[in-house]
């Protein structure tokens, strides 16, 4: 059911109730409506950001996206995360041309971590030059690091100083 | 290359570079070992971690690792996280006996995030009884939500209060 229809479905509710359960109704589909809307940036004015590749399911990397961020996102179809580090917008690919075409966009139960599935332009996510930035892998008994997975490109070709 | 074949092979090398040059491989050994040793909680107490289904690739959560937890995780087999709003560690199923199972361990690029590929005890990761916390898709144009995916179980079955 979407949002849409569940909203739908609560407004003709309290036709057949009457008036005196319309506060608790209020109240309700306030609940519901915080509840089915999307991410919520008033707790947190950064929220956690992980994404997947929609066509063979590997975790490409994690970033974070504000609330301008997420608007463009949803606006474009293409993945705008905001960098901490530079303290300002961060349109994926907007140097090295690997952009992130959203292909699904999920929130989680409590609202605060996003998952968007995406077609990665160039096979690569990672800056270097991994198809995913989770390319090392820790050996739970020894503490020794395997790095998994090839280099698609070389970061030296791709992010050149101009 | 695992971490240990490498310093391995680190260690060979100024035997045949004479001293002069042990000053500089030192620095490119700690280098490296800091690269390929773990995630970094140096640089921030807590560290985000991705839990994936290892069977079928699906984002089940993210929460949080303090170095306790990342110790008892590799320590254990178990998922271990720290919970930001009851302040202690969080042994994930402690209560509801939906365990996650490490099946392999990654940290990221820049050693700030981490990801596990768990076996999920119950089939349901989510508190809500959901298999994922991403349960509810955003519809980038009309901005509607969707459940996707059923309810694994009912909470107040698994939650009951003693």
């Amino acid at each position: 059911m979407s949002a849409g229809d569940l909203i739908h479905s609560l407004i003709a509710y309290p036709c057949k109730r009457g008036v005196r359960s319309l506060f608790s109704y209020e109240i309700l589909v306030f609940t519901l409506m915080l509840e089915t809307t999307g991410p919520d940036f008033s707790r947190a004015e950064l929220i956690p950001v992980i994404a997947q590749d929609a066509e063979n399911g590997d975790v490409l990397m994690m970033a974070w996206m504000n609330q301008e961020a997420y608007e463009e996102t949803l606006r474009t179809g293409k993945v705008v995360y905001y960098s901490r580090s530079r303290k300002k917008l961060w349109r994926k690919g907007e140097e090295s041309g690997n952009v992130q075409e959203l292909k699904a966009l999920y929130f989680d139960c409590d609202a605060d971590t996003l998952l968007v599935k995406v077609h990665q332009i160039g096979g690569a996510a990672c800056h270097e030059g991994f198809r995913s930035c989770f390319f090392r892998r820790v050996d739970p008994s020894t503490r020794s690091v395997t790095v998994e997975g090839d280099r698609v490109f070389d970061p030296k070709e791709v992010y050149r100083k101009s």
